[in-house]
Order: structure tokens, then sequence, then C-alpha cells
């Protein structure tokens, strides 16, 4: 069935493979590729969490929070710095990517006092960029958002981001591999650019972390913030994280001061004074259940290495668009990624006018699960962890099927999307 | 051994007594006075746990999304709402107590812009002085932050509070019943004073929800938030719920516009629209774990009935008052807690020059578990739903033995306090 230039998936060598195993796979007929919306369960986490739940919380009850709860937004945190290239001591987990993103955002302005631009880019989360807007607004001091437009719907033109930041830009916050097309910044480049005209740099990591090489400190990032439930495998609406340059740490100040923040949260002051470090970007106690789940789900990524996950990914991205070429784009579809694997991340958007009820029609009658961004992109998220090349290519076959069955035509288009 | 006038544990009828067996209770030896820091493990939880990791996670994948986690902080929030007399539609489930203080906060300065003064008192949790510190220090606006002072270190006296609520007070925020001395606020009486001022009126709940009745809709509250972890059992960081009276949703706005928050977060629009009603107090994604664990611990308090429980938790501290005043009054002890019931939530404090060494001994070797809070408090907390009279009782002995026998004494005497 495959044309003679596309290799068969049992062609391809997957030095990752047997990692599906550490995951639950309910369905092997069931394709995923959503695992940069929400991340599949491994297998560890389950056991954890009766451990934490059944031994820690009923048997241990307060005791927990001396032994372990207490220093895990820490411990957790310097789990993920090793995943994201950054250094002991800079990250922490906390809350959730918004909440962080404030958090640091106003910080990062009340730094810059004496600049009022915000550059960031349409290809932005819309969170993100309503985060902004509400830092914004909050100061009600003629601060403005600049967002860098694309050319090609696809990417962001290094020429336009550089021209965006000049000396009144107080912040650059950009995704580093955007949520819809899969572009992917030159971070240490777009880094450099921010500090030549003396702006903070900020990484939103939503879509990177987990997924492609991230190195903070080596880039010069001032900050960063990012979730764990996307390629992290973290579980729905785990905490997110966040990462503060060492030399900028105490020359911020976030501005929601909850108790963790304080310096002698237990000698219960009247007057808040902030903890020294990374403490005082906490607010207060994070969700245990859920962050200790997380944890569980990290390990993985250090015995299969950032760099084997990354070469992985780029192959199963680009056998993708080959057999997209191959088999889809005659079929009205057109690609919302880039060619070029040095700036795409881990998913592959393609687009169809139809793209709602194809991708209906693929879930519910096909065993794929992708999922649908307005107007008309279908992502195909790759994990590297648990996808194989045999999913790629029957995924590939089945939206072949649907589109050329037309049968997608029997739902009713309405957007109505999942998250 | 016990005095003429105590009478005896065995002797109070318990119509709450079966309700026990829906707790884990892995060492029946062990007395748990701390349930208003970490309630006790529901049984329910750990299979409801179970559920939504292996079969809606692990199974479901992201389409629990649509199925069940998206209208979770509403429909917990309702839930919530039934426990502290709020009718539907004011009440959701959202990030922590401290990060919606700072919601609200933020929101009702803005709405009672012409007023400079926020009210509060020595007894409020120190998170929510940061948090009140925190707001006035962003606006930068000359705001101000009043703290009523106790005349007796146990109690806030009414003209106290009546005396600093004045015409140019923007905003009263107040714990219902106190962290440290259990104290509890005539609720009606002074949101009233509040509201005859102009003030808008902000309950914490902590201490109160599942312990005391609340009746927010009927006192006329504006705002209320409060944690799940206490006595609601919702499991260590559990999410926390806010509540902002109906007619007030719409006027006023919170500063973290995070997607949740937008009229048609599907839509990816680039700029923010606030959702109507309760929505756009939301922010992001919630610990989905942590939250759906949580909502499994509410039931028990529909079949129990907050009346019930309000009854026996004033049985038992009053019980506990009277042990204290024939077992621990002479052994250096005063107590920290209103005798009145009627301005007293569900714990207990009684202080000692030797508290912090005394918890640890009780802890370490007595099989008791209270908690300690500077300078000199030791917390037991009655959770009506798990805590027997026989523990009460014994609990006192068991404190009687460790003072009577200084056992404390080979503790450090350090300061270093559990949660």
């Amino acid at each position: 069935m495959i044309s003679k230039s596309i290799p068969s998936p049992a062609s391809f060598v997957d030095e990752l493979a047997a990692f599906r195993q550490q995951f639950v796979i309910s369905d092997p007929h069931l394709i995923y590729l959503d695992g940069n919306s929400l991340g599949r369960l491994p297998k560890v986490t389950a056991a954890r969490l009766q451990q934490v739940v059944v031994d820690d919380w009923g048997g241990g009850l307060i005791r927990g929070w001396n032994t372990d709860w207490y220093a895990s937004p820490t411990r957790i945190g310097e789990k993920i710095a090793r995943l994201i290239g950054a250094a002991a001591g800079q990250v922490i987990v906390s809350d959730t990517t918004s909440i962080n993103l404030f958090k640091l955002v106003m910080a990062a302005l009340a730094k810059n006092a004496g600049r009022t631009k915000i550059v960031s880019d349409e290809f932005n989360f819309p969170s993100d960029l309503y985060i902004l807007q509400s830092c914004i607004a909050l100061l009600g001091k003629g601060h403005s958002l600049q967002l860098v437009r694309s050319r090609d719907g696809i990417s962001i033109h290094p020429d336009d981001i550089a021209s965006a930041i000049d000396d009144d830009t107080a912040l650059v916050s950009l995704s580093h591999v955007a949520f819809k097309s899969g572009f992917m910044y030159d971070g240490p480049q777009v880094t450099q650019l921010a500090h030549r005209s003396g702006a903070l740099m900020l990484w939103d990591l939503c879509h990177a972390a987990g997924a492609v090489p991230v190195e903070l400190d080596a880039w010069g990032a001032d900050l960063a913030v990012g979730c764990t439930y996307k390629y992290l495998n973290g579980g729905p609406g785990s905490p997110a994280f966040l990462y503060v340059r060492r030399e900028l740490q105490d020359q911020l100040q976030q501005p929601i001061w909850g108790w963790f923040a304080e310096r002698s949260p237990f000698a219960f002051e009247l007057d808040f004074s902030p903890a020294p470090g990374m403490a005082h970007f906490l607010v207060s106690s994070p969700p245990i259940l859920s962050a200790l789940a997380m944890e569980a789900s990290l390990d993985v990524f250090f015995q299969a290495g950032m760099e084997r996950i990354r070469r992985k990914s780029v192959a199963q991205t680009s056998y993708l668009i080959d057999l997209y070429d191959a088999r889809l784009a005659s079929l009205g579809f057109s690609l919302g990624t880039p060619r070029d694997p040095a700036i795409r991340g881990s998913h592959v958007s393609i687009r169809h006018p139809e793209g709602y009820r194809i991708n209906r029609a693929l879930i519910e009658e096909m065993d794929l699960i992708p999922d649908f961004r307005e107007p008309d992109n279908i992502r195909l998220g790759i994990a590297p962890l648990y996808n194989t090349f045999e999913e790629i290519y029957e995924a590939v076959e089945r939206i072949r099927g649907v589109v050329e069955e037309k049968r997608y035509l029997h739902y009713p288009d309405k957007r109505l999307a999942v998250t």
C-alpha cells in the first residue's frame, strides 16, 4: 500500500521502543496522538499514588508534611530542572502555568520599571496573552503588548522578533514551541536579542519540556514557566513549574505573598518578609496528590534521556510529514507545521476546512485521538516514549480513510472542541 | 480516676458514632486531634482515586476533560456551597486559599476604589494578612491595613471590630474561626457592620467549613474563601474554594486572567473577554487528581448533616474544656480558647510555656497527635465525624501523663513546628 519512496514503519530502528511498556495501554488498537495535551498514564503512577494516599496520608496523617510533602515543590523542581537545562536551586513546582506567569511577569515589569513594552507573538498560547493583558491592566501605567505576527501562518521570522524588541522593551514572553503550529524558536538566539536590548526573557515551556532540548542556563534565560501534564505525563492538571535565574532571584518580588513565600512561615508573624532564593516564588500548599503523582512520572525521562527522546521525535514527526505528503496532501489538507525539524517541536498540525468534523470522526469511529484547534488544525502529537512508528503509519491511513470515505459528513459542524 | 463532676466518656450519646467507620483508622491506638490541619483519609477516597487514575486518565485519556474534569470546579463548588449556606451558582473550586484571597481582595478593592482601608484582625491566619499586604503593596495608592487587636488574647471584642469599620473601609477580611484560639465571629453581625459602612465583607472559612454552621447567603456575605483539607478531609493541599455573592459576580473582575476565565476559552482568541458569572474567577486547569479525591470526601457531610456535626462538636469541645479544668489547669496550662461555645469553633487550644516540647513528646511517645502553634499553643482539633468521646478523655490523660512525668524534658526546645 505504501508508496515506494516512503519507508515502512518496520524499517525504523526504535531505540526507545521498550519504554512503551512503562505506560498503561488499556486498548492497544487506540492510537493516542494527544500526549501534547494530556500525556499517557505511567504504570508507576497508580502504585505511587496508592502509597501516598494509604500510607502517607491515611497512616502518617499530618506527619507527611514534615517527612515528605513540605519539601516537594523544591525536590520535584530539581528533577524538572534537569530536563530543561537548569542547575540546582532555580526551579520549583507551584500553582498553574498561568498563575506562575502572572507572578513572574509582574515581578519582571516591576524590575524593569523604566520600560513599558512587552513583546510576544500571535502564536503564544492565549492564556499567556490574557495573563500579559491582565498584568498590563493591573499596572495601569501605560504598558503595552506588542504581538509579532507570522508571515506564513506557521512560523515567526527571526527578523520580526528582532525588530520588535527595542530599548523600551521590559520583557519578551514567548512559548518556546507554539501550541498550534508546533513552530519552535531558537532559544539562545531570541534570548540574546532580548538581552541585547536590556529586556528580560521569559520562556513558556509547556510544549517543550520533555519533548525538545531546553537549556535555560546555557541560553541565559531569565525566567520560565511550564506545565507538567503534557509530554511530562504528570496527570490532568498536575501542578506547574517556574524557573528564575539564580542572579535574579533576590532582585525580583512576585506579587502574591502567601505564607510559603515567607522567611519563617511557622513563626506566624503578622508582617510579611520574603524568603530568600526560590522559596518566595511559592504561594501556599501545593496539591500533594497531584504533585506526587506527577513526580513519579519524571524518572522515565532520566532513563531515556532527552537526547534520544528528541532524536526519535524528529524521526517520527519527519516520518509523519513524509506520510502526509504521500497520502494526505492531495485530500484538501495543508501542512500547518514547519518542515525544518530545527524549528519544529514534537507535534504536527494538518489543516483542513473540515478539520473539526474529521477530528470528531477519527475519535468516535477510528480509535484515533488527535485534537482539534480552531479554525482548522488537527494536531498530531508525538510522544516518543510511547508512540510507535507503526502508530504513525496507521494513523495516517485512518485519517485518509475518513476523508476519502467522507465519514465526517454525518457529524454536526459544531465547534465544541476538546481541551 | 475521673473526678465526680466530670462524666465518663461512655455516658455521652454519640449520634454520629457510626461515621468513624467511613475513615481509614490504621492505628486504633493513635489519637488524632489534628483534623483541623489535615483531615483523616475517608475510605471512599482511595477507591475513587484509583478509578480516576486508571479508568478516566489511563483509559479515557484526554476525553476525561469533556466527560468529567472540565465541569469539576463548578460541580464540586456546588457541593461545598451546600455546606456553607450558599445557593447554587456562587461557589467554585480553584487554586489555593491564598490565591483566591488575592483574586477577591484585588477585585473588591477595585470595586470600592474610593476607599482606602482594609480591616482585619491579629487573629487572622498570617497568610491572609500577607496577601492583604501584597495587595496593598501592588496597588501602591495609599491603601492601609488596620488590624483589630484582642483584649484577652483569645477573642475579638465586637465593639473593637465595630469601631474599626468606618466610611473609608473598602473591605473587611476576617477568618470566621481563628486558627490559633478557635474564636468564632458572629457572622451575620459582623457582615452587617461592614455593610452599614459600605464595606465589602470577605470571610475566610478555612477553620469553619465542615466544622461550624456557615450561612453565607443568610448573612449577606459578599465574598468568601476556604480550604478543603482540614475538616472537609480533602487530602493534603487539596484545592480551595471561593464564593462571590451572585449580585456582585459581574461587577467584580479578578486580576489573573487565565483562559478558564475567558468567555470562549476554546476559540483561542488573542484578546481576553471575561466569562459571565462565576467562571471568570477561575484561572486555569485545576489539579484533577487532588480535586476529585477531595470531591469524594464531601458526601459524608450530607449524610451526617452540619447541624448534628456542630452539636457533637460543641459537646466534645465542652467536654474537653471540662476535662482540662479538672485534669490539666493545675499543671501550668492556661486555656487559649473561648469557654462560650457560641464563639468557639471546633478546636481547643491549651497553652503552656513548654508547649512545644510537650507537643513533641505527645506525638513521639504517646500516640497522640495535636499540633503546636507559636508561641505556646497546643491545638486539639475535634472532627466529630471520627473523633470519639473516649479519645478526648484519653488524650487529656496522656497530656497529663507527659506533663506530670516531665517526659518532655529530653526534647530540644526548638521551634520546628508541624504545619
